[in-house]
């Protein structure tokens, strides 16, 4: 009961497990793929800074290479720094020790200090260590990122850079149709363009109203039509 | 080994010992920290919504509401939904039986339907309950918010509504030098002024800074001038 003692709770992130390389949708991202393979395997650089801008689908990657890396067995930590604000920079501490780190957002702790400082030190330990693969993800490249740390900077430079590219609508509708069509629904293309302009845009969200109307059609018998899926998701 | 098993890690979440009500620079908003000291302790309403724009300080608040809580003996759960993507809405299951449940950015998850919904089942199974407190944070009111589910909204409008101001510059300085003074620091108005525009602008990263300047300038044994700063924070 004493004032200062610091609340310590346990958030169960979940890395989904649909979120693979195979569900990604490349995009022409292919040698990414390969090389995030690498890192998850131990492979390759010791380092990967990936950056695009919105909803490019760093998450699903980062995830995906976790998740790849579990497959072999391998010891993996996944950090999204948008919560930095209830964590300390302390959670980095020996991080270099496991096979794969992943921590997406780092731009969220731009102009943070104490988080810069942190991980500076992590990067030279994880390239003293040489067993670990880092893998960051960020909005924008390392120099424009706005990190105020020069020695930070230089460290995001080390290893191999990617950008994302966000897929345009066209592309999303064609994933969304090809995983519609995976599952043997039909989705017309006016119903998908419905969906993308009344949900949030990203494809995870999209395929997960895909697997609701799946099998709300399988229940009702129904096919997908705008009326149907209006009536499904309350839109 | 098996491809679709999903990995679960757990993130530790802590909820700084110095974010707390006394730390809480009021600025007006008196009465909504007395009304979360009272959800805290569970009494007044079982819900209450706060929203603000930017880094206008519902973090600290709900960090505050939590520690308080604890000092109370009472079970408490904050959840970023920020990083709902790393999450299963299955989080939110059976968060009525606990004492207070702080949910921050709830509007993270406008326009994804399985949060949406988890949401207001939550909030439904909070208010039969009626022993739980539930407090949620968003950037804009509940009708502004963006959520699509109609009867969520309904849900979100209910109890008590406040809306944060963020600080302006100068109450962010008025804040700076308190905190200094507190510590028997001088911090001139030109310094602190420096340091806010050249870090990032939340009190809690300045007052970090200002645990580090503090900590320096003992070391060093020198006053907070610009040039010292520069030198420590290597801007």
């Amino acid at each position: 009961m004493t004032s200062r003692a610091p609340t310590q709770l346990s958030l169960p992130v979940h890395l989904p497990d649909d979120e693979t390389f195979r569900s990604y949708y490349p995009a022409g991202n292919q040698q990414l793929i390969d090389s995030l393979r690498q890192a998850a395997a131990g492979e390759g650089e010791t380092v990967t800074y990936l950056w695009g801008s919105g909803k490019s689908g760093r998450t699903h990657l980062l995830h995906a290479t976790c998740v790849y890396a579990s497959e072999l067995g391998r010891s993996t930590f996944y950090l999204p720094l948008g919560i930095h604000a209830s964590m300390s920079p302390a959670i980095l501490d020996g991080l270099e020790d496991l096979s794969l780190v992943c921590l997406d957002d780092i731009d969220e702790v731009c102009r943070h200090p104490i988080w810069e400082e942190a991980l500076f030190n992590l990067y030279n330990r994880v390239r003293e260590k040489g067993t670990c693969r880092l893998v960051v993800s960020a909005r924008a490249p390392a120099n424009q990122a706005g990190f105020l740390l020069p020695d930070l900077v230089s460290r995001l430079n080390w290893g191999i850079h990617y950008q994302l590219h966000p897929l345009s609508d066209d592309a999303k509708l064609a994933a969304l149709q090809r995983r519609a069509k995976m599952r043997g629904l039909d989705l017309e293309e006016e119903v998908g363009r419905f969906l993308m302009t009344r949900l949030a845009r990203d494809l995870r969200t999209l395929f997960e109203v895909l697997d609701r109307l799946d099998k709300a059609s399988m229940v009702a018998q129904r096919r997908l039509t705008i009326p149907f899926v209006k009536e499904t998701l309350h839109l």
